[in-house]
């Protein structure tokens, strides 16, 4: 089977987008749009036109917008109604006003739901997918029809599923798409019913799987190897419920275990930084945990494995990371000891080995901290300053020192919140004052820090918060909760990211800005130290 | 193949604290283990004795604080050291230190590991399998032994895996577990090795998948299809990398699916809740849209659907949310539409239509807000209060009203750290202040609220914040970032989340925060309304 008969049909932006917590805007559905073009899917499902107003305006923008390079776009929408003709059925115009090249229907398969659900006979609806199907081929549109609940259908009446493939396939319907709409199949399922509905109707397959029984991946691949030509996904597996099938897992499983070139090797090499992209973009992210592309994905904390991995990469990894775009990583983690501390030191340009009494230093600090609710796997500042000390066997020495801090947020009695943050420090003994306004207690005290000590030192200048999250975490029994801050900072064109714990979120949110503001004057060099008075800032 | 002879075996205290954000006091990790007894598990395996210092303690409080009922305890560890002698190797007297009535032994099956990681013969490889797997039996333990990389090795080696799982087997192991230890197989690849290796040797075989190919439960399911009657996985799918094979969907995909009685039915039935309290106590939430147990499981969205639903839930649904003890949920969103927004209302008593007025304003708000950045689907008692004002038309009459507020955080020269929130409100026309002094600014807002409120309205002297969480949302191109602020109250044994959207943390938090105080008084009698005069509170 050739890469180019394949085809890889997305439908993030219509399936997905019943994920729980996604809210897409038309000007982000575009923007989705574009990288899963780039990423090199054949068919990008933009939405329901007429159904959902928001998607009737996606199709109009995308004529202009969108400049697709491989994908086709795909309109969304059902069969005419019961009863009525086709060529006056408001929702078939609207497929129609679409203007896309494909028009993908879905339709009935499962005599409960033409029955509970459309409330009308088998015979009409297969004249409804037939009327419709042609109906929109005459009109100059390749027709893809997806057969919902088509393998409990299957189960029930067998010859009625066989038939609404046949119908589709001879109004026109380039091909038929098994839906397992609930979730419920296993892959031994999935393979038999394609390959017998293959071999009884010889019609052109696809496949559109939900993960309700953790194997929408493994039953996507079960109908490919059952002869099935086209499969559905989403980016992260979004979708209602546990989710469609991952389009990612999907497209690396398929290019890399089976040699099936879905899309181009150097194309898979982008899917990390693609789902990062797209992530942003939908607010929902993907698993940590989520094959190849997840932060967690080729992520090590075991002692043995890290131990293996000094000599051998390969010795722990099914594929290597580079060919999807992500990368190995070692956890720093009291689990993994030395070995993990020493993979790395190193890796951040530290020559330690693990017999060193730096390294055990280190790993014996982070037990601890960790114990008490850090966690440093995605704060590599917080770490290398704490490394840096432990290696050095004493605490760095600073060009500033802080007194005192304080936030103050209020609600004035017009509605308008002020929140003001100040901090009192000295710079090589000579005390300063310095305050700023934010959106918020970790805003206002870093543009505080900011404006205390870029004057002294102009790379801070370049030193920018991009993102901010907390996550309480509950106290063993006794104990109060405590609050763990992680920031992730942008410093030209690196970032990097810092930790902070407290049972004050403000205070933990302190910690891992200071971390930030001392691992700048750390790591470059001080460019500039101007020795002027006291500077004492206005809030701006 | 009956449940009693069909091993289920839990490696989440072992194998699964290797997941990224996971660490584990004893404390937990007896907790843990008293969980997974509760729900059936046949087998705990607890850690590795001897060379993770936690773990050996972890056996060692076992004995006398674990009573389990339905679990056998295992230690793990791994063979006797290269040229060594097994009764003198410190490590497996660790493990018979461990005084488990099971022991697993991890060894290499993989001739490249043998070689690059053991760095010894194939034949010494072979020599201490057998010798450790006997010196167990002869001490009186029943013996597992995990072959790692045993899918690898047998596609390099047939015949050096066959011969591991041979030598172990006549050593006295009672079963041989195959792991696909980097998780790169896909089910038809597993399906053949385990059947081959099963007619080739007659051993009793197990199996360990991890999910690097989003395929460890299918894969799982195909080795149990050719023979094998041991199934290894963790909690949640917890574990290294992508994780482990997911056990609470296998468990439940076996029971459900294939009619394999591996856990009671009725314990299947407090398997959602068993879930919740295991990630309460690892701290890692699982995946939302984890099969059977995630949050998101039962959770529908579409309009189509949600109007199905409403004829039958089981149209929408694989299986019967009450038989793994989740719930079906209907989210409320603009994609839904009135059949979402008609349905939700049903299920908090309003009985409204799809096509009333009320129904369609609370929608066109949902969207609106939406579009803001709210989010509702776990904000229910924000939803309800929306609801509620569309439905009648008008703002509810609140017994107080909010003049100001304002929240300052102090860091002394001494380091410690003061916050203190104190509101101005009046209730029935009387002013009043009142503030209080929190861990943090939405503690001591809380604080404040109450004490200014509770001499009037008792009922909510049982309203407890319980859990908060905050969401930095970044805007579309040219707005600024919002937070999302969600926070959970128990009020009596009621559980329910408000919502706040703001570019400053604190304002979003104040208006979860109020909206969780309205919502108590407007659901709950008024018991009494004490018309002191102006309460002024201090400072606790």
């Amino acid at each position: 089977m050739t890469g180019r008969r394949f085809q890889l049909y997305d439908t993030t932006l219509r399936d997905g987008t019943q994920q729980e917590g996604m809210v897409l805007t038309v000007e982000e559905k575009l923007a989705v749009a574009r990288h899963l073009d780039n990423f090199g899917v054949g068919y990008i499902e933009g939405g329901w036109p007429g159904a959902v107003p928001r998607d009737t305006e996606f199709f109009r923008r995308a004529r202009t917008e969108l400049d697709l390079r491989s994908a086709q776009l795909v309109a969304f929408g059902a069969t005419r109604r019961v009863g009525s003709l086709v060529s006056v059925d408001p929702q078939v115009r609207a497929l129609l006003d679409a203007q896309t090249p494909v028009v993908t229907l879905v339709a009935k398969s499962h005599p409960r739901h033409v029955d509970l659900a459309l409330r009308t006979t088998l015979a009409e609806n297969l004249a409804m997918i037939g009327s419709t199907v042609r109906h929109l081929v005459q009109a100059g549109r390749r027709v893809f029809l997806d057969a919902e609940h088509y393998f409990d259908g299957y189960h029930v009446n067998r010859e009625y599923a066989l038939e609404v493939v046949r119908i589709a396939a001879d109004a026109g319907a380039e091909t038929v798409v098994l839906c397992d709409t609930n979730g419920g199949s296993l892959p031994d399922e999935i393979k038999a019913v394609v390959a017998d509905t293959l071999a009884a109707t010889g019609v052109q397959l696809g496949i559109h799987c939900h993960d309700d029984t953790g194997c929408a991946v493994a039953n996507s691949l079960a109908a490919v190897a059952a002869g099935a030509v086209h499969v559905q996904g989403t980016a992260h597996g979004y979708g209602e419920r546990c989710g469609n099938a991952n389009l990612f897992t999907v497209a690396a499983d398929l290019v890399l275990k089976r040699g099936i070139e879905v899309v181009p090797a150097e194309k898979l090499r982008e899917l990390a930084a693609i789902g990062r992209a797209i992530a942003d973009l939908t607010g929902v992210h993907g698993h940590p945990a989520a094959p190849y592309v997840g932060s967690s994905a080729f992520a090590h904390k075991a002692g043995l494995h890290a131990s293996a991995l000094r000599i051998d990469p390969n010795l722990y990894q099914h594929t290597d990371p580079a060919l999807v775009g992500n990368e190995m990583r070692t956890l720093v983690s009291d689990l993994g000891g030395r070995s993990s501390i020493e993979l790395k030191a190193r890796s951040l340009g530290y020559p330690v080995t693990a017999g060193s009494e730096g390294v055990a230093r280190t790993a014996a600090r982070v037990k601890e901290l960790e114990h008490r609710g850090y966690a440093f796997e995605s704060a590599d500042a917080s770490f290398e300053l704490l490394l840096r000390e432990e290696l050095s066997g004493a605490k760095p020495e600073l060009p500033f020192e802080v007194t005192s801090w304080r936030v103050g947020v209020d609600q004035l009695p017009n509605g308008t919140v002020r929140t003001e943050g100040s901090v009192r420090l000295s710079v090589d003994g000579m005390p300063l004052i310095a305050s700023g306004e934010g959106s918020g207690p970790v805003t206002a005290l870093d543009r505080a820090l900011h404006r205390a000590l870029e004057p002294f030192f102009p790379d801070l200048g370049d030193l920018e918060l991009v993102d901010y999250r907390v996550r309480v975490l509950q106290g063993e029994a006794g104990t109060e909760a405590v609050a763990r801050v992680l920031i992730s900072f942008r410093h030209g064109d690196r970032r990097w990211g810092t930790v902070g714990v407290d049972e004050n979120t403000v205070t933990a949110s302190w910690q891992a800005l200071l971390d930030a503001f001392q691992y700048v004057l750390l790591s470059t060099p001080v460019l500039a130290r101007r020795a002027t008075g006291p500077a004492v800032a206005a809030a701006s």
